[in-house]
């Protein structure tokens, strides 16, 4: 059995910051560059409602850290270094071990997000890890949820629905969608699931060009409701209206979608999408979609916030639509 | 069944800080005061191991908060503010919550670390939390658990040992010193093992007069043996000769080991004590000692650090001691 010392020496020391002082102390150190400030964010994943408890352990690595990152990056706040705890079950060897820290150190590298600390406890139930997550902007430049009006164009990063999609193929791979689904559309579908792809490369011209933001972690529409609530939380009430027709879809969703017109809900209540759903004044909307596309993302406009109680959405024949639930909720609420 | 939102709602959002944006946000923020290193630490607690599933919801939260800060003292740093990951099982409920958050945020207040954020996800298994706290200390000024150098005296704040025996009166009820030991000893350390107590009222004293520190969580004497460690990681090998009767106790430690004294096996390498081990020149040891105790901390010397690859432990008569384990440990490696 692996020692939590030997753990930490052989596979996570090697991969820290220099911030992180070896992991041999009690506390990490960072110097905060002067005029910024400091961004802070914390998510918990848990074996069987964020992940399988059977994923590759890289790609467990790759998303615990990058649904952090992803929060970063609709902060318009650049990556400075993340702490890791995880609680580990026993069936947890070296052969696990060892690529999940080597993913990790990679994706620390590739997103200049160095590892700092963290703590490393014996599970009562299975995996469940928790990362913690510091970047910088310019002070007072954080990228608000709350700061969204009326008026607003509602825009989204990327494509949407696809990591859903990918996650509908593994809990039912016999519908008859997914038996028909070409095997490119399914294997794109299924490692959009695995590996979120944070928007780091998009914080500066989200925090020059967008008045709102988050990143879309629990469905493109329950999250809409959520920036538009969270506006209207410090002034008057706001609701997103949505044009359900203009969501951004990859070729393999579409494809999916043709197949199964009811994926619709899926694609816009699914979440996991790691996007970025931005409130934009209209005449900086030009802007983001030239910066963004200039980092090679396209920005797609869905919809605007709009003063009122109601959230509209509305099908591509301009006839409103109505959804069970807004969002993707795991066990909690059953 | 309670609601994420609601719980976030409810409970959290009125102990936030200022910094936590009312928990609407998908990140904190900070404004790190110029000419200051941030020093960020994480300790994740796991019911069953480091705290017992009935323990009351009020004592679970001080707990979990108090031994992040205990690292932040030992460093020497302020602390700013923190973010709470929990994984929660499905028996939780307002009942639990209500009491969970008042103690935290109480706690919050006193120790002048504001709830910043965090994340509330369902256990799998056992109640697990995780806690990430932040603090500050002037550049370059925190204190490392690095930097002991041979001829350091070692001294502890406080006494040792009293949360280690509460433990252990809760494991064996029935030990004949358990059944003798006075109600008042067996309320002081049932108390000292639900309710750490931190030094964050020393973190200037510490910074000012010690040449490395650590908090002592996993027992003295491993404890002592890891900042030696640490020291000689990056130098000549260095290891602690400590004299066990030299270790401050209690009355009721006193108590106990008058009863039993083979405690002092628990005692010295029990954990959970959250006092701070220091490595001190001996010509700071006065200007510690006396910073410390216009405080109402006493601060005890207990050995010393030698150059050389071997811990010494002596009894009170000056003959050598052997421990089986210098540290307690938890499920992980059994």
């Amino acid at each position: 059995m692996l020692s939590e010392d030997t753990l930490i020496a052989r596979y996570l020391a090697p991969i820290a910051g220099t911030g992180g002082l070896g992991l041999l102390d009690d506390a990490a150190v960072l110097s905060p560059p002067v005029g910024h400030d400091l961004v802070v964010t914390q998510d918990a994943l848990v074996a069987g409602l964020h992940f399988f408890a059977d994923d590759p352990p890289a790609s467990i690595a790759r998303k615990a850290l990058r649904v952090n990152l992803s929060d970063l990056a609709a902060k318009g706040a650049v990556p400075a270094g993340f702490l890791l705890a995880f609680a580990l079950p026993k069936g947890i060897d070296e052969a696990w071990i060892a690529p999940f820290a080597a993913a990790l150190g990679e994706d620390a590298q590739d997103f200049g997000c160095q590892l700092l600390g963290g703590d490393t406890v014996r599970a009562s139930g299975g995996l469940t890890l928790s990362i913690t997550a510091l970047g910088y902007c310019p002070t007072g430049r954080m990228v608000r949820r709350t700061t969204g009006q009326p008026g607003h164009v509602l825009a989204v990063t990327g494509t949407i629905g696809d990591s859903a999609l990918g996650l509908q193929l593994r809990l039912t791979p016999d519908a008859a969608w997914a038996r028909t689904l070409s095997a490119g559309s399914r294997q794109f579908l299924a490692d959009r699931y695995l590996h979120p792809r944070p928007r780091n490369a998009l914080a500066l011209a989200i925090r020059e060009y967008v008045g709102a933001a988050m990143d879309v972690s629990d469905g493109l529409l329950g999250d809409a409701v959520k920036l538009a609530a969270a506006a209207g939380s410090i002034g008057i009430a706001i609701a997103p209206r949505i044009d359900l027709g203009a969501i951004p879809l990859s070729a393999a969703a579409r494809e999916a979608l043709s197949l199964e017109p009811a994926l619709i809900d899926t694609i816009a209540t699914g979440g996991d999408d790691y996007e970025v759903l931005m409130a934009v004044e209209p005449d900086r909307l030009a802007g983001l979609t030239s910066a963004c596309g200039a980092l090679g993302c396209a920005v797609t406009p869905i919809g605007t916030l709009c003063a009122g109680q109601t959230p509209a959405f509305t099908a591509l024949d301009g006839s409103p639509v109505r959804f069970g639930k807004l969002k993707f909720e795991h066990e909690w609420q059953r």
